[in-house]
């Protein structure tokens, strides 16, 4: 039996001879950032020993001085004896800290707003699935005698027309004291389908129509959001999110996919994101509104396949393996107490129904907030998150695609990479002549990595002053010290100096790291392309662009087109929608109009596989420059470098 | 802390001082019979004294030959210091004693076959309400990539016809890995609701249609039936029946709701009949079978009204108090791991609908197996269980009512009295010139009391040799120590002397018991009067008259006649039918056409509240006679009696 302790949280467990570092991790429930999950690619996983010995490797990841110092990555390490760890605090923390729209800046709250009015101008009653009525029925006496569950029928038949009502045995149970103590005047809540049938979930005592609480949530790979709504008034009375607990198991869906074919590890994703992840949001949520648990009782949550299949602990790996089936699009109706979410246990969860195995829910819900449904212009949809998936279409059709962008938009899979969390740096301009970065970060404190809008802001900047060529390569001719090369050749460019900061080491972007992000950006370029194309149509057909997506509000337009990752079109064009997937939620539960269209969106998506497309792989490889090979296809870009 | 000894199981506990020695017993699971609950009205919670004091009081139920030998009533006593108590062993055992009809004698197979052929008759199709499909699913590529459960639906939709299918996550978990082991070759099991829609409940691997197993149920008060159905050959494979762990809460179902008020007491009566009675029972038929509980995915079983509310848990107390109110007939569907019945999880139970308070899914049950809803003439159909409950009528009508009977006919407040289990007498002839009894005992053993029918006979000898009078008073001119007076001048009748069986003390029967049991008697006949004159007619339009119930194999129309249980018509016209409840569900088990009958069966049955007709008092009292005040409604017994 070996000891091993992890600081600065000081929590200790016992492991066996030969244990990988990363797995007692887990196991101990001690957050490390893994976004390879354990496949010793990302080395996100650097962690410190500071006592002790262990098996392990030093790779490209761990520079001299590192090495030195006593940094390891924690995957590629095996537990020999007793040992000690620091755990870097900001990843520890990161979690905690995730930088999500809270609907109170201007903008987000335009982007709620503009939201909202689409029910109103689509004529879409603010009805939830879920339904609250007060009724006050017949007293029983000896001549009218029928059982309670008859009366309440009775009464729904005579007076609400519900010809077929039916109920379960949690709200059968509560039925004879409910009604007498209320001297027979209760409210139910139900579940109407159609004009003529009803299932009753609850059953309170006297008039408490205006309390009837739900629940949006956006399950992202990264990042999870909710917001609890008042349903009687139609407002948003609290709101929560935090990272997505998983994020132990990998950065990504594919990492997460392997890490459920483990033994226990579909278990344990299912218990990171119910237990970990939405139950926290939702106590969060319930304290700072003072509603009750048990009066929530509407649930709307939308997450890509993946993370839908496992929310509801349905084996995922079929997705990634060919030919990528899931097992669902639509899930059934679940109770909440399946699912042992902190809500009334009767609860009807909605989960809003993928369209492919790479285009989930997340989209659905994105495309219902975003009412391209309705609009006569060609709208291109892009979501922006730790994958990118794309719509195109109008009122008359509606095309979709997913790329495999993987997490670098979240700051996945790039050295210094974080996502959009307090010390993030999320903007950055780079000066001319000195090559300092002037750098924005987010909580205005100092810098721990840099996000997805931070990092096409430096590629941007970078290769207009000239720091990197159009492939990404550091120019060997400049002399600063801010760019210099390791052993191998690889170059690198210093974003913040730990010396200017009081950092642990420097911030720094690579040329692997720029190649990486490069790829990413050129996913989502020829995915874009590809999906218009298979129409026979091309970039100039776009009336507007909506970007959506983690990777956040400073989001520069400008400058992700400079980097060829959104085409080189009127910028009036384009314009940020924020999370779309929690406000698809939102609309979803205010009103069963909307859960129609929403339906409606999710039968209509034409999926396009990419892979199938012939001319998407060369499409790709020219995007995979800055900003494309293919320099005419941006003129704005083409000017600027010219100059 | 005190602590008590019960023997000979050796069951210790510890209580406090005062506590109720009945109260602790039942804590620590000794089963003493106590059919009045604790009311110090019916003496059966005799027990016996081995060691230290309590704090008790002589009753009328306890003899000084009895009090000195450390006899007291366990629900009157209280526990004030260390002791050991001797619980008589017939009771401990009875409840797995209990003799109820295994179908293994010839007159129960009859019974069975007749049941069968019910279904043939009436061309009803032998096809459950769960049915099982073999579907060979089109293997998903590239081009068919369709998800799995839509896969499995387009293959319904194409193939069986259902547009509509519904599943639940238990089922869609399976899904991913089912499919693929199988190579999509795999037999679903559905619950279909009309030709369009079905709910899939289970999902095997290959060919398994020819493994359908469904379980029939009957929950009396007294005793709990099963038998496991073949539901793929419309085979009975095994059978089971014990007493009704609920027993120990009270005899009947007044008792049992008493006790539901009770801290926990709902609880414990729910436990008592789904952990310590039904699933027992669901064991022992795999057991014997060889069938796996998985397997076992229909489930339908029937009891009167208040055992239906304690199976589901459902408060039970408004059906005892005016105006006498159920909280439900018809039971919502409810799955088998909500009630955690030892059979798939997954299994939709259904549960045969009530009529009113007092007449539950046993009864309609029980029409359904008798077939009055087919039947041209006029039938009365009598179920003698721990109630009486009547229906008359023909395929035109059926009217119904309940007396409150009592436990009578199954031993309960009979000093003597005992369940029709081993031990129990169950016939008696009586010499006209000793008075001595020739006694026909379950199981051939020693007597250990008396059971319904063999009280039958006892009461028509006595009355008929004159050792009663119509009044039921012990004639005090007989000279034979068989018949003999206590201090307080009530009179009792030997059945059993101790010394010729070697027992712990005489079996006898008492004025008390006699007059209780012509209560019982009086109120069924004047049941069946009152209903039958309620629609203007009179015994002599009766056709047949079927005896249902606990009563039991042995039962003597006409000794029945001759204390004026039955009505004295022609004895041909008389049928014992069995336990027609457990028939009934083995009936809609096996046919959805059975099912749909049992149903509106349930709905054309109209009750009779007999309390509010101004006659039925009036008609209770007369009968309240051997045979009844007015001799001249039985001719033949007139005669006898004149001999």
């Amino acid at each position: 039996m070996i000891r091993v302790k992890f600081i600065p949280e000081n929590i200790e467990i016992n492991c066996d001879y030969g244990d990988n570092l990363l797995e007692v991790a887990r196991k101990a429930d001690v957050f490390i950032d893994a976004p390879c999950n354990g496949n010793v690619s990302c080395g996100k996983c650097k962690v410190k020993l500071i006592k002790g010995k262990v098996d392990t490797k030093k790779t490209y990841h761990i520079k001299d001085e590192e090495w030195n110092e006593g940094y390891i990555l924690a995957c590629n390490s095996k537990v020999i004896e007793d040992i000690e760890i620091e755990v870097p605090s900001k990843l520890s923390s990161s979690m905690d800290k995730m930088k999500i729209e809270d609907l109170s800046t201007e903008r987000d709250k335009q982007i709620f707003q503009r939201t909202k009015k689409l029910l109103i101008d689509n004529n879409m009653k603010l009805k939830s699935y879920v339904r609250k009525d007060y009724i006050e029925i017949d007293i029983p006496n000896l001549d009218d005698n029928i059982s309670d569950w008859d009366r309440i029928k009775r009464h729904l038949r005579n007076y609400l027309g519900y010809t077929k009502v039916f109920c379960r045995l949690q709200m059968l149970r509560k039925i004879p004291h409910i009604l007498r103590q209320s001297n027979f005047k209760v409210t139910i809540t139900h579940i109407p389908r159609g004009n003529d049938r009803t299932t009753i979930v609850n059953m309170e005592e006297g008039d408490t129509t205006n309390r009837l609480y739900g629940v949006a949530l956006d399950i992202g790979t990264t990042s999870v959001a909710a917001c609890l709504v008042d349903l009687y008034k139609g407002e948003l009375i609290a709101k929560a999110s935090s990272g997505n607990a998983q994020i132990k198991y990998g950065a990504d869906v594919i990492n997460r996919i392997i890490y459920s074919t483990k033994k226990d590890g579909l278990d344990q994703l299912n218990r990171a994101i119910i237990h970990e992840t939405i139950n926290p949001l939702l106590n969060k949520m319930c304290k700072d509104s003072g509603v009750d648990k048990n009066e929530i009782i509407a649930f709307v949550c939308a997450g890509n396949t993946t993370m839908s299949h496992l929310l509801l602990g349905v084996y995922p790996d079929y997705l990634r393996l060919e030919p990528y089936i899931p097992t669902f699009l639509k899930a059934p109706f679940i109770k909440a107490s399946e699912l042992e979410l902190d809500i009334n246990p009767e609860t009807f969860l909605y989960i809003v129904p993928s369209v492919a195995s790479y285009v989930g829910g997340d989209i659905t819900a994105g495309v219902l907030a975003s009412g391209i449904w309705a609009s006569d212009e060609n709208v291109l949809f892009i979501d922006l998150g730790t994958n990118g998936e794309i719509v195109f279409g109008n009122k008359d059709y509606l095309m979709t695609c997913a790329c495999s962008a993987g997490p670098a938009f979240e700051g996945g899979e790039i050295s210094c990479g974080m996502r959009a969390a307090s010390g993030a740096i999320e903007k950055v301009k780079i000066d001319r002549d000195t090559f300092k970065p002037n750098l924005k970060i987010i909580g205005d404190t100092k810098p721990e990595g840099i996000c997805g809008s931070g990092i096409i802001d430096l590629i941007a900047e970078m290769m207009i002053i000239g720091i990197i060529d159009r492939r990404g390569k550091i120019n060997k001719n400049i002399n600063s010290r801010r760019i210099r090369f390791d052993e191998h050749g690889i170059g690198e460019y210093v974003i913040a100096f730990k010396e200017d900061y009081d950092l642990e080491k420097d911030i720094t972007i690579t040329e692997v790291d720029i190649d990486s992000f490069i790829r990413a950006k050129g996913a989502v370029y020829s995915g874009a392309s590809t999906l218009i194309e298979s129409l026979g149509m091309d970039f100039s057909v776009i009336d507007k662009v909506y970007i959506a997506g983690g990777i956040g509000n400073s989001l520069d337009i400008e400058k992700s087109i400079i980097i060829g990752l959104l085409p080189d079109i009127d910028r009036n064009k384009f314009s940020y929608v924020g999370n779309s997937s929690l406000m698809g939620c939102y609309l979803t539960l205010m009103s069963e109009d909307a859960r129609y269209k929403l339906e409606e969106c999710s039968n209509a998506m034409t999926y396009v596989e990419l892979s199938v497309y012939p001319s998407y792989m060369d499409e790709f490889v020219s995007a995979c420059f800055l900003p494309h090979t293919n320099i005419e296809n941006f003129p704005t870009v083409k000017k600027i470098l010219e100059v």
